[in-house]
């Protein structure tokens, strides 16, 4: 008889890739720290035709919260502190320049988000196990003032270099993954070899599982946030780890297969990539574009550009990602 | 005897250099156009160290924001949803998991933040004159809904291109120039000249006045939002338009000399470069740390990314700016 | 053939029971001018066994929205700025204290609240007909800059009175009635007479639906916000206009029968009630423990405490609105 | 040589006059315990002229939070869902009725505020001493999603009795007590005797320093968020401990004299009262307008009704405080 994964799995994983310390025992930065400035320049050497593909969702009461959860995670509210309809009704001046009319007209706004709401990179402060995050950095360093260590803004100017896609369901000849659906370190080479790249230290690789093609396909978000998913398994974890990778994101809420593989542990990959690797885990990326366009370039590496916003102390963000062919 | 500039300076250079029309009658993209597939590709060809550099502030509650002020523009509000310190005290898994511990424990947060507080684009819809924005549309476009048309989401996929930072205290030999300074044609071009740069078709231009070093020297914000401040003047509106550039981005809350040279017209720039022209403008963006760059690498142009977050609706968004060696 | 009602109908209800210049030209209070000093003293009168019940919903993420609906409406976000979790994790005094512990440790919190989300006051500026709104003031006199006249300020130091609950079901022998049924002037007469109680000038009348009894019995909102819904008809118009109430409030989300009476025509009797009459509405009122009390009591009458909040220029207000036995 | 106040007087005081468990070990109401039925009859019977107060400031961007501060308090930001102006615009039926006109139109709007911003009760959450809240309650039952136990919703049905304001500068025959000045005993006293009055189990009591009067005469806040300021002192503990009072408010930020009396120990009052006698503390009342109208009425005693908002898992709430003559 053999158990199945457990935490025990995940306390070896974790053991056996850790990184801790290995960039020095301040370090903030995580596996940011794997791209070197010649891969940055490598990365733009791929910016050749000019060509620049969105590969986040937009911002607003469309997006994928649900309401309720466990987190208390809402879609983003935009409210309008002044806008064309107080210009049409000629209230602008009256409220907002004390009556003195001088021609200008304007409009502002206002945004409320939860910072995992939608297309996000989750900062290294994110994840804990055992009372401690990346570098084994106490708990307590997050109080309800924010993250004093391994906050998001430690990635702002780290977040360029070269993008690989790697297209699951295309090369499984599938339109999507299903949920429950784990990916294995053989599926990720099935799309190296597939897309004739080969992912390597430094690089930003985004999983595509499919599901947002799902999701659309029904019609409704359902249960996205949260709920059944595919996404990376444990076998996956290995192949992670070794090529040195900067950052990972997938389509999906969570990145990692849900249900979870480990019947009594929570999203062991977090555990072990953002904990234990400083990994920057992206979720939530919108990568059907993007798949559409590899194909159509028929390469599947790109210039990527997409920094997290510098919020102090913020445990995620919000960005823009970009690829650049 | 002579008119000073007034309301029929800023119709004059209105008319004379609209873009209304001139990307088509549908077009939200304004001189972002001026952007070709070769001038992106050009622009990663100037990444040649790898050198990274952050062009935007922080967001956070030390922000330029000083309360009050005519639009009710606050500085970014950040709050924990859960944090280190409910691990700590044992608080997450009652309060966020139901009371089963699977191991995993997280950190999430909220932004609530006027989307003109800090480093910001300006979008299209942003400003109106005379009941209109860009390309003519009427401003019941942007009700309390926001900006169903030019708003900041067409930035998005756009902002990618040679960046050029006109250093005009360094030109001029002072630390920064004194509020109240309009900059020049004469200004702009001398900095081309001094820094062997030719501003030109495409490129993301970023005037330096250093108004963010006086503040740094004086230790406060003062009245940095909406007072005094040295900018762009109107002898500057033809080379802004004539070099058809993408965006112009500067280190002041306004972009244009304050106190306005029109009396009786309120930020005069605005109404011709964002109604007329449809220019991209960028504000309180942070431009000492590249100054210092330019110097350093003994170059003035840089690949330059810095797209919107994509907020649907929004009149405008902050960013992460960033150049590229 | 005979007409069904239509805007007609409503027009003709808000010609024959405007308010309009009734309290002069500047009034903003409405039919709160009906209560009188001795109206209030009568109400105190009433206070004999010193219970207290309150007829409000919790204020929390459980609450009535839905998501999404047409106005964005949403439950209300509870945060918090400091809290116990940081007490006992330690980071209070490093985070709020500037590191200096003189004993003291405390909790702050922030709200973020739609003031239509739940148990509300209308402020007379929240309806508008035909670019009007209470006492002919125009439209504009509400811009992005919120309520300059009508506001629900003016409502604060009025909201004292005598309390009358008029329970429907209760007289129908039903326990709650259905959505689309409209409460007409016989039924609130049938109230009366089973309650042995006469509404009459200056009254803050409740006319309890039973409908967040139904939503408690199928444990689920549902479609309690926006939807079908039981409340008054056009029949009972009249009654409350003539009975020169103070304000009138239910348990449901809109105050008025869902579907409307008036195909042509949303919510008909907001149009006549707020905007002709100045009634102040009250809606998503919690019914179902004072009925109970009333019962208990064998009395339906009891002094009410319900001001709105004092929000500078608002459209509405959440409140805890008390009965005093 | 003896000691002047310190953590040691605190703590003599705070077991001198703890309620912990005197109304069970589950209570958590508090003082308000103090209030009989009989006391809210008795109160009702103060309602002789119908004469309502407001005893509440404004909520709105002119309060008196003057950015930054230890605790990120800000006035509240008070902003439009839909307008009078989208009504005049035309853009009212197209944004939010999907095109469909049906006569209707209405506005909207959103609260966010600290709920400590402006005239408030603090719940007895709100305050902690090595590690315990009221009733001896660990801390930990206030994590990131709020108050477990000794939340503000506990005060919604018993915030109704007899209010007393206690106007100390009209005592003293000086406008207003200057910052710094502890009110003691006898200033208490000389109150009472001057008024008429004796304070008594389950009375809610206002003390007036005036120093919102010196604000308006000043014209500016100030440092009253915070800064120096009058108010209670040690000496006055035993009087409100052993009147058997409801409740405690005053018109400053913090209740008790700043800078404190004891060196060692920030804001002591708030550990005896709130901490350990569960003493309902309500700050930032305007008692300006009900001191003129006590002067007037030649009483100091009137039926209150101030319930917090049943904001669930709060620490403080905004209200509306009404005294009734």
């Amino acid at each position: 008889m053999t158990d199945g994964p457990s935490i025990k799995t995940v306390r070896a994983l974790s053991e056996k890739y850790s990184n801790w310390g290995r960039w020095g025992s301040d370090d903030q930065v995580g596996t940011l720290n794997h791209i070197r400035p010649e891969d940055v320049v490598a990365a733009a050497q791929l910016v050749r035709k000019g060509r620049i593909v969105e590969m986040g969702l937009p911002i607003d009461d469309a997006g994928p919260q649900s309401g309720g959860g466990g987190f208390g995670r809402f879609n983003p509210i935009h409210l309008m502190i002044r806008d064309g309809a107080d210009v049409v009704a000629g209230t602008t001046i009256r409220d907002f320049y004390g009556g003195e009319d001088k021609y200008l007209r304007g409009a502002d706004d206002v945004l409320i988000m939860p910072l995992q709401s939608g297309t996000q990179w989750d900062a290294l402060a994110h994840i804990f196990f055992e009372g401690k995050m990346y570098n084994g950095v106490e708990a307590m360093m997050v109080g309800s003032k924010g993250a004093l260590v391994n906050d998001v803004t430690s990635g702002c100017g780290r977040m360029i270099g070269r993008g690989v896609l790697l297209d699951v369901p295309a090369a499984k000849g599938v339109p999507w993954l299903e949920p429950g659906y784990a990916v294995t370190n053989a599926d990720l080479e099935a799309c190296e070899e597939r897309q004739n790249v080969t992912v390597g230290r430094g690089d930003f690789v985004f999983v595509r599982t499919g599901q947002m093609a799902q999701v659309r396909d029904r019609g409704s978000w359902g249960d996205y946030a949260g709920g059944s998913a595919p996404g990376l398994g444990l076998d996956a974890v290995p192949w992670v780890a070794e090529r040195e990778i900067a950052a990972l994101a997938t389509d999906t809420w969570g990145m990692e297969v849900r249900p979870n593989e480990t019947p009594d542990t929570n999203q062991p990959l977090h555990i072990v990539f953002i904990v234990h690797m400083g990994l920057w885990v992206g979720e939530i990326f919108d990568l059907e574009p993007i798949a559409v366009a590899c194909e159509e370039e028929q390469r599947w590496e790109f210039m990527f550009s997409g920094p997290p916003l510098p919020i102090t102390r913020a445990v995620g963000s919000p960005l823009t990602p970009l690829a650049i062919f």
